[in-house]
């Protein structure tokens, strides 16, 4: 069995995902597909990247992970095939994988240009359908990376905000609002002697280890699954109680 | 084969779907995943036990039957397997399987305590990729149940209102509004005889066979597919038309 | 490996998808099962005929295409199975197939009545689990077409409006606007020559070959990955920034 995860800002309501997963199953009907998500903002190559990368380490080894977040679709961007020493990563290159590459071992990096693995005629709309899903289909099938097209040195990499310290206080943003409305920031697994989190103006509340420390309604800061410090409310949404925004500061000291 | 389906509140636009499958998929790849629904309002616990139990039956026996609405994740709640005559059933312990386990015939109920079947570290917030997920995916293997925890003797059952009959009046109320604005209440199957079907101050209307029995934008009640008596509009939106809401009243006369 | 591809309007907050899943996999475990979409909005057969006819050919041969919007359930409008030179079509005879089977090879129309292929009882609400789910299961085990039913000679076919030429105008009109605001008209790959696209009062644009061709938020025409004339923003939603609807004409000249 082999596992391909298609991550998109397709949407659910068209015809997009199905239309990819025909071409996946018309070139290996034993691949098993998993969506991530589809609901990606459109053209958010961040939140793209972001959703991919806290989530393909979930995967079995030698997963095919496929992201289109591709608004530079038809022009001359390059697709790329990255094989790390556990995945191999499928997408423009334009950022929208790097947020995973940074934990993976990169093997090899390769520009996909061997029209014999696309569906043809190829549209310059959907790659998504054209390159990406027959390419991602070929790799299940053990293809030889070196048929590809050609190799190259380096991926376009997303610059992410690092949390700084000053003043003895660590300060950080939010990088992604969840459907719950909780606020994921940048802050990897803080201090534990550290209680105090605050977005200025907004909101200040303890960490805690579970939502439920706090009465129904009353906001914690937790670390969540994807390994950052989040803003949450018991019960309830922080994003909406508080009005917090992509790019707020949340400070902890 | 090994089915796998999965009810939860997580929605679509995060990566939280995706990454339960994952870990399904690296401890049993064979394992057929199917979504009854991840839209359940957030925390909305009866709702979820109405999706599972109004749908889980349509499955083949063996099916594991994961639901995952947990407002207590991380806290001392449990987690449970049920083993029934015909499948088996995995969640937290807060009657969100409750509705569906009503109609089985259960035979073990396990609280779930074994590390060893989870994946690690468990995080205090996703309990559905950390705990249920890899759970449910170990019971395709045939895990033998007694090696999950400890026996209990029950588990939480949320109570459903009943109809009551005072003065001819059957009395029942609306329990669900599905996505096409149709009401279902807790009546089931009202006798023959029977034919109006009022919510007070809102609407009166026949009992039909089917929704074209009535002239478009019309209402009508019918006998819905989940075996309860609905408040529909033929070819229009009956929740929305009426201002029907969850708890109204619906009385058959 | 057999394939079933579901388009219906259920839409994914209830339990109605998957429990067509479920009954399909008690059928035959081995079924791949990919939904198209299930967010046509409800009712909306032109809608469902549409996404199903620009991706059906995405998938390999032998595939069961099942289409479930489904107004007249209940009612005696006819279920159908249509075999093609490469495909199974499965669905209500209101015109929902018809938009793809006009691109088949129609092999052979039957009308479904053998209850022995049906889930009993079968509601009056709800026939995508109870007949069109299971008469497509029984498709991908090699059932006898004429077990199923009764032959047909025709099925229910929607009027597509075809585009018009006057006065060295080529006339047509908005199809179908996706999740991206892309307004797909029922203009086929215009003249390379051509290059000016109107819709009166509302924009102009140049046809163009991928989005970045233009600046960012300005509007284009391009040939969308179904084979139509799209009028897009790049980087933006060109349904909204110009109000464009379904009917809106669209002139090419």
């Amino acid at each position: 069995m082999s596992i391909i995860t298609l991550t998109t800002d397709f949407g659910l309501r068209d015809w997009f995902v199905g239309s990819m997963k025909g071409v996946i199953l018309g070139i290996n009907e034993h691949a098993a597909l998993v969506d991530i998500t589809h609901e990606i903002p459109a053209g958010d190559i961040r939140a793209g990247a972001f959703a991919l990368g806290v989530s393909c380490r979930c995967f079995p080894r030698n997963t095919v992970h496929v992201a289109v977040i591709d608004p530079g679709v038809g022009s001359n961007r390059a697709a790329i095939v990255v094989k790390t020493a556990d995945y191999y990563f499928v997408g423009p290159d334009n950022g929208v994988l790097s947020l995973a590459l940074e934990k993976e071992k990169v093997l090899e990096i390769w520009r996909v240009e061997n029209e014999a693995y696309f569906r043809r005629p190829v549209s310059n709309t959907f790659h998504g359908r054209d390159v990406f899903a027959p390419v991602a289909a070929h790799l299940t099938l053990r293809v030889l990376m070196d048929s590809l097209g050609r190799q190259l040195k380096d991926y376009v990499k997303l610059e992410w905000p690092k949390p700084q310290v000053a003043g003895g206080v660590l300060r950080g943003q939010i990088l992604y609002i969840d459907h719950f409305g909780n606020a994921v920031s940048n802050i990897e697994s803080p201090a534990k002697s550290v209680s105090k989190v605050r977005v200025p103006d907004k909101v200040q509340c303890d960490i805690k280890r579970f939502y439920q420390e706090v009465p129904g309604g009353q906001p914690l800061a937790i670390t969540g699954s994807a390994g950052y410090l989040e803003i949450a409310v018991n019960g309830g949404n922080a994003a909406q109680t508080f009005g917090l925004k992509l790019g707020d500061a949340v400070e902890v000291a």
